[in-house]
């Protein structure tokens, strides 16, 4: 990965001597996590607010601090001096997910003991490890109890995991856009990109070297990037719109590329994807998100959040096909039920599941409020 | 394509002389359709009925007229002796499509001037060329007047072609689970597909000979088999079902392979279908379906239903979100704005777009009522 030179990347190094257990019982070391920061840690180190990034997102969730420089954060509309996440009133730690490749340790990272990355040798992980792997950097900078955790997304499901695993050491937790568990529906396209990559024939086993096999990759991007939208707003933007340099009906019969907009657009997505991201990290995480139940293989929340101590608020946006809103309230029905303090908020925009994502006010004056009270 | 002893297809051949002439103005020939016929044409041939087939189909649509044995036909349900397509009554004609490759002329037929497979050097082709290949068969027979044409999905939008095209030679006609055009969303998953069958190297231009491209040809099909299914009716089948032969958590966590049963599932679909399937074919029938406008770029819907004759009956299902109920719905409005004879029935399956491919008893007795009245 190249960083940028308007940002500077913080590196947590530990378990070197492999004192890290999975949730597997695998001991694994060293880990290195990359992460940034933003803002300022208050005396009593109460104002920390975890933002955890999505699926293949990075810690650059803001441009607040940068240097020289802007590089856009993927979060600026909420993160940021008096934005939603106030970075003049809380200090935001945001890390690089286990198992990434945005500089924390994950498949393309060398292992030491061979000199070579560890490709899918890499061990197995969970979701209750990626927080550990945060919560160690938490420790790290001495804070006791975090203000609050937030994601959306695969983020969500780290952030309920969070709620569950530590609930003493977080007072609020956001969940965005999120589940207690994806849908075989979902699980289902998932298994067609994850057939894609292992199907060309340079992912190799993952041992793909300098060249991987971007045209798995491009080809499973496309089709999540489609689950990110919606309907109405793909309809909206492209519609039956032809590419403007394929005009004539002789070309387009005979050509089975991309001729309309829509299709053009999603081959740019993949391919724009192929140059940031590693083909084994998305493996491992498309199949760690697959496989995460809050539950544990039950089907009753309730056993599952009864510990949590933290306020939580969930959002979950109406056009949302990707984690549907229904559930969404299937985890604030289970936290009623229990008594817990929960707040929902159920957004009408029409962007599908990257609402989260977007610029919506209503979104950051529910965050923003739900910090102050 | 191997064609079980159960039942004979009958074959016509035309245009040998280049007589036939394509939309784009090109001239193409031979061709020879495969098709077969169940029931009897009664004296004033006025009891044919021409069943259309979906995207992938074949000539079998019933069992009813099997000689040795039985195959299933893909439409038992509703085409044979007392169904709601009644063979006692009616005559029924199915043909395989232009450009398919179950008997039909199409991309793995051999081109007789180069004595190979014509591939991707096969024409350009259209809906309104599929109608004009079937209406070859339909003359051939010394039909003049269709009782009804039928169709479900793409055989809708050729369905629908018919009408406008020879509005004089058909008396009715039964448009189910099918559109105008396909929606940019739809077509966005179109997209992937071919581009999966296009990256895999086994592909070669369309020129794969013997080992055609099976792992692209399968991540196609298995993505287009969500489609046809419903995000309900797979949470109803599969759940979050592990496959029994990987139980233990080690295992799941180190394999990218399929782990749920949908994921396996998935994976059936594809295989299964390479089996049967020619990969030239897949690529020319979804991008004609995917082009097709029977707006021809207009978006009134009424400029281009003004001539239609036909009695028509449209179909569509409530859990069909490949072509959802409100795309019906909106022939429905234009036909009804013309003062046209229509009827309309939205029926409440869970089971998707494939609903019109599975009994329901409600749809047979529409179908039955309509042909009678």
């Amino acid at each position: 990965m190249k960083i940028p030179i308007s940002y500077q990347i913080k590196y947590l190094t530990f378990s070197e001597d492999k004192s890290f257990i999975l949730e597997s019982g695998e001991s694994f070391g060293p880990i290195t996590v990359a992460y940034e920061t933003f803002g300022n840690l208050n005396k009593e180190k109460s104002n920390a607010i975890l933002v955890i990034h999505a699926l293949t997102g990075d810690t650059h969730c803001s441009s607040c601090e940068d240097i020289i420089g802007e590089t856009p954060g993927w979060w600026d509309i909420v993160v940021g001096k008096g934005k939603a996440i106030d970075t003049n009133k809380y200090f935001v730690i945001c890390t690089n997910c286990f198992g990434g490749c945005m500089g924390t340790t994950g498949p393309s990272s060398i292992n030491p003991e061979t000199n070579k990355p560890y490709g899918t040798k890499f061990p197995l992980f969970t979701v209750r490890d990626m927080i550990n792997v945060q919560k160690a950097v938490v420790d790290h900078l001495g804070i006791e109890k975090l203000k609050c955790v937030v994601g959306g997304s695969f983020a969500g499901m780290q952030t309920l995991e969070w709620s569950i695993a530590y609930p003493d050491r977080i007072e609020k937790a956001i969940v965005i856009a999120s589940a207690a568990r994806t849908s075989p529906f979902i699980v289902g396209f998932g298994e067609v990109g994850r057939n894609a990559i292992m199907s060309d024939p340079d992912f190799k086993d993952g041992d793909y070297g300098d060249t991987p096999p971007i045209r798995g990759l491009s080809i499973a991007r496309m089709l999540a990037h489609i689950t990110y939208l919606s309907r109405d707003s793909i309809e909206a933007k492209f519609g039956r719109d032809i590419r403007e340099n394929i005009a004539d009906a002789e070309r387009l019969y005979g050509y089975f590329g991309p001729i309309f907009e829509v299709e053009s657009y999603l081959r740019y997505q993949g391919k724009k994807f192929t140059e940031r991201f590693d083909t084994n990290s998305y493996l491992y995480l498309t199949k760690v998100m697959d496989l995460y139940e809050l539950t544990r293989g039950t089907n009753d929340l309730t056993i599952n959040l009864f510990g949590v101590k933290a306020k939580m608020l969930i959002i979950s946006f109406e056009s949302d096909w990707h984690f549907r809103p229904i559930e969404s309230y299937e985890i604030v029905k289970a936290m009623m039920k229990l008594g817990k303090e929960i707040s929902y908020v159920n957004i009408n925009t029409p962007y599908g599941h990257d609402s989260f994502l977007l610029n919506n006010p209503m979104m950051c004056a529910v965050i923003s409020s739900f910090l102050l009270n």
